[in-house]
């Protein structure tokens, strides 16, 4: 027989995994407690208690007062529920191909029927207002039904400017919904769907939010649930309606993920006892750090534009020749962590460095020491500065 | 602050939450601590080795040597992907009304799109294979697409004989794909997907699999792969394709549900270490006393067919005039022991008792006897014969 | 390697284990999960504000606004510690026969040097308040130094009459300190420990206070305070001093148990959610539920005072030429419960089920059950009034 | 109510807290979940066999073959069993002030009616053999019955040589008993009880056992169980006699610390896995980096002697006129990690870094990062290439 907790704790390692993927993250001590409290009826009183407490409590980690549909699901599921809720077969869609998530959701799009435009990107930079304008400014029809936006490209570390985005489409008085994947951002950054603007909001569990993986979120505008109204893609699990007022009722329409509700109503704990404010102030902290750092070393973040830093990942080009797979292999291998591979075009390119979701400076500095090693025994001579002066920033604070 | 483990334990009670709803079950204890792990690198070494292990272990618990497809999902999302793997808009499917449940299915099937013929049922009888056999008779043009049953209604307590329905598909020479319901049965019931010529086999976690919710299963039977490659309903989050080598390479297309893996692990060796055989008899023994404590009590079971008792749930009817919800509100009120409410046209007239996943002979009596108390708080006076009885059936094994 | 986890789970159990001993209880899952917790710096502001709150509401369980020193030890090192802060070498100490463990604080006292009389008992009687001042008349020199008595003695579900064996005291003038073992009582059953003029209340974690065993407790009046000052035994893991005060500055003189602390936390929660009065309530009730169970089985209580009946436990007394031992393995064999065996005289010829701690109305019908089911099996034709005459004192609660 | 959990997890803390004193210890994660498995009786068979494996596994940690007595109790308590179960009142025990914790041994052993005597030191040098020879000439008449010397001194990070104080007590013929304190070395530094001759060692389970506080240990020789036929101080609960064959059937005579049993098993499976040469290979390693970044930073180690630099801790001399608790008091509020104070007659001058039980080289990193921003937050220039002098060790490794 096997004894799978030992193995997924990876026994003959000498100390807790450091898990520097951009997300799934490092989930807190009592976030994974919470996970083992016994399941309950999901259809008795103290689930809806429950359901109800979680669902109003995410309103302000969305910046929205408004509903909150919440799925069994990752946060693939969660793209395409915000698809098929509002769109109907055919429907134009604008994506704006910031890295590898921005072009995986316009391929789900596209097996969907939808009809995608995608405006190239150069994977270093995020999605352009001046772009969005110039394109709707040739859609006087208004065929296009839906702007895609990642504010965080999990693939790049760059982010986009989601209210500039909005500015475009208002001065373009164009008609198209605004989505924005959040998976990466959310509870990480400051980030307002209502003040923004924004139509549907995505998002899953396990990154910001410091759960394991499980949950999807669409946060619903009000031209969402209009349009959501005429939609005709075809839908059933993925369907708003009975999940509009959650946060009155606390009932779902099927099943739903009963304790991974329990590990989520600690991490709104903790969020809350930490404040939200503080919470952006220490991911941007690190972020910082960690680009220092990166400078440090003598190596070169992707992220082109220095408006555009992610403060949840960074994604750090090796140099040419150097393989970022093996020097991540060594990492695991010596040091016990994970760092996230280059996606699609950036496939040995790059590595990833999560900052987010629960992280302490000392946490960060042993990530950092650990890279910093990783390349020395890569053969890359690292230039200890690099660690020096990401120390720096986090002293400096 | 609130302090959501106590509330989710439901703090003022002196134990542990009776859970006798049909699912979710009583979560065994090291598969509760499995969740607590902390969450690995999906696209890690160790991640690989758990997935392909547990992937490779649901085999025996279906019944095949095919692939399995497993979701970040409730049930219901197995049910979609069930059919938006293998239909085509416009596709006639043919449902069997045995109970709440098989309405769902339904209702879900027609709002993809499909053209859904239903067999009516009274809510009591299985499916039958003799009207099965006669509908096949009236489609020689094959317009039926798939025929949708399941196994074990969790809203009666009816199974349906599922390896005669293929007899009938089989005597009929009717291509249409078989596709089964099995999320309240697999695990606790002998089921047999490769032997039984099941196309498609839908399940979740959250029952005989003894884990919370949040996992949605479909077994691919060689038919299944074959309508799947020219099926045109949209499809993207469901999928197969990606998912029929996860036994093989342990990957997913998305962020898979880390932590109900670990959990999946261990449930699947507490089912190894029990024996599947044993397993099942005891579900079946203990469906059998629970039947001799409803007869005893002078209440009636609400299956009809004694051929067709599940092993799993028995839903019991009031005598005319009584409440069973009120019956289950004192229930949970005096003795903290969750119970299933009548569902649609059995609503108040019909309790269900789940005896299914993780329980023991004394489990059950304890169960039992709250429900023989809850009768008699009621106002109903249940023979106290009906709980001797009950031991009686347990003691003879 | 093995996979302790699994075996100390029970692993091919089909559910979980009845652990139906006079303590160790079964432990709340939510203190089971506070367990959990990393451990933290004992000498830390967090640990202090944990030790002083804890340490705080303890008071109200013994019944006392003194001083409790608090243990890393079992229940035998709290009876050693009582006495060694109290007690000079050659001390006189008056014991009471009234079972087992009342022997075992005897042996304890006379190997620490201490000249012990003791006062026979038959086991089915608690100590005798009568017998107490007859034998404090003929002491006009005071030559007792104290006197021990079990409040309730975990071998024979005894219990003797603290207040009157005080007022014999009191009557007699005698200064004799008076120490109580409540070992298997505290948490469960009214005690007052300043009330009843207690000098030494002695306790353990985990019977009434629902934890794991590895913490003892004393409690200290204002006389035994006094007596410490002079008495003589050798004393250091064990003295009172450094212990005096942390309910005020929350430091142990040594590391302390702190994850039990952390589970002593949440179970003290869990005794004020429930409200001490309503946990006392319940213990009477389960303990009148069992004697009507043990009664209409045919068999005898063993305790013969009605007025001396525990609230924890039922020693219940086989018939002649039945081997108790046999039947406790014939359960845990076939319906994996646990009952304490026959201790000392008693041996082969008594069980013992235990009723103490967590322990709801359903688990205890499980449990009574379990017994009757066990009875019939090992050949002994159990009446089944039994179990149904326990649900009736349950009902009618 | 109170809400312990959030507290003992510091919960506004950003991550999982640093716990760098020497003991207690990072306890691991696969730990932690085995507290929390529900207690079982410890009279019944699955208590044995997880009895019996637990205290056989741990010999090959202690270096022996005997027995070994296992207490529900502090470090301490297995102190002051070495001492109860060899001697008897007035006999002369011969200590060595290495630190604090011989001070406190010392005063334990007078306080049980001892006759000792302090070989002085000046806490930077471990216990001398050439003393212990010389002090043994002078005792022709063996009027020594024992000497207590503490293995690896927890408040000041030296060792002493126990093999060579062995050779002196052999090269003397002396018979006096050989007591050595191993708390914060057994299980992280080479330790060889049968080896090197030494009649009983005592260790605690909140170091190199990774477990929380709450066992202690005592390993016997053979001059100890004889010198324990005679032995005349009294004894009680920490009596070895009922203790010498729990490895045989299982058994303890007073109910053991069942959970942390469970932890104890986990934790052998870890030092399994990981092998005790490549334990005790990583612990000097880290101590070497530790002592590097210590000398970098521009500060002073206070071990004197190259020899005697213990393997699972350092402690660090301030500066004059620096207060090393201020400096501690800073790294806890801004980095949430803790350091062990100065203890005894190093208060306020020294801090402590636990290095010991489960550490990554990460893990490591991020504390020797938060004591070098620490030391700047408190004003004190700590060279950055303290950090990279540590690095460097544990890369070259």
């Amino acid at each position: 027989m096997n004894s799978p907790l030992r193995q997924a704790s990876s026994l003959p390692s000498t100390g807790r995994h450091f898990l520097q993927i951009p997300g799934p993250t490092n989930v807190p001590d009592p976030v994974l407690r919470a996970l083992a409290a016994p399941t309950i009826d999901h259809r008795g009183p103290a689930f809806a208690e429950l359901a109800r407490r979680v669902v109003t409590r995410l309103g302000p980690v969305f910046g929205t007062t408004g509903p909150i549909a919440l799925y069994p699901s990752s946060g693939t599921g969660a793209w395409e529920a915000a698809l098929v809720n509002t769109l109907s077969p055919g429907d134009r869609v604008l994506c704006f191909e910031t890295g590898h998530f921005a072009v995986l959701w316009q391929e789900l799009a596209e097996r969907l029927g939808l009809d995608v435009e995608l405006v190239p990107g150069d994977w270093r930079h995020g999605a352009d207002p001046a772009t969005l304008a110039a394109r709707l400014a040739h859609d006087p029809q208004h065929r296009i039904k839906a702007v895609c936006v990642v504010h965080n490209e999990t693939s790049t570390g760059v982010t986009s400017p989601v209210p500039l985005l909005r500015r475009a489409l208002d001065e373009a008085a164009h008609p198209a919904l605004f989505l924005v994947d959040t998976v990466s951002s959310l509870g990480s950054t400051d980030y307002r769907h209502d003040e923004w603007g924004v139509d549907v909001t995505v998002a899953g569990s396990q990154k910001g939010l410091m759960l394991p993986p499980g949950l999807g979120f669409n946060a619903l505008g009000p031209r969402a649930l209009e349009a959501h109204r005429t939609a005709r893609l075809p839908r059933a699990y993925w369907d708003w309606d009975p999940l509009l007022d959650t946060a009155e009722h606390g009932r779902f329409p099927y099943t739903p993920a009963t304790n991974l509700l329990y590990g989520l109503d600690v991490a709104l704990d903790l969020l809350a006892a930490e404040g939200l404010p503080q919470v952006f102030a220490r991911h941007a902290r690190h972020a910082a750090a960690t680009r220092a750092a990166v400078r440090g070393w003598g190596l070169t973040v992707l992220c082109a534009d220095p408006r555009a830093h992610s403060s949840t990942l960074t994604a750090v080009l090796m140099p040419d020749g150097q393989d970022a797979d093996a020097l991540r292999a060594t990492v695991l291998d010596r040091y016990d962590m994970s760092l996230g591979n280059g996606l699609g075009r950036l496939a040995g390119r790059v590595f990833r460095i999560g900052h987010l979701g629960q992280l302490s400076d000392l946490h960060l500095a042993g990530a950092l020491a650990g890279v910093q090693m990783g390349l020395a025994a890569h053969g890359f001579p690292a230039d200890p500065a690099g660690l020096t002066a990401a120390l720096d920033v986090m002293s400096a604070a």
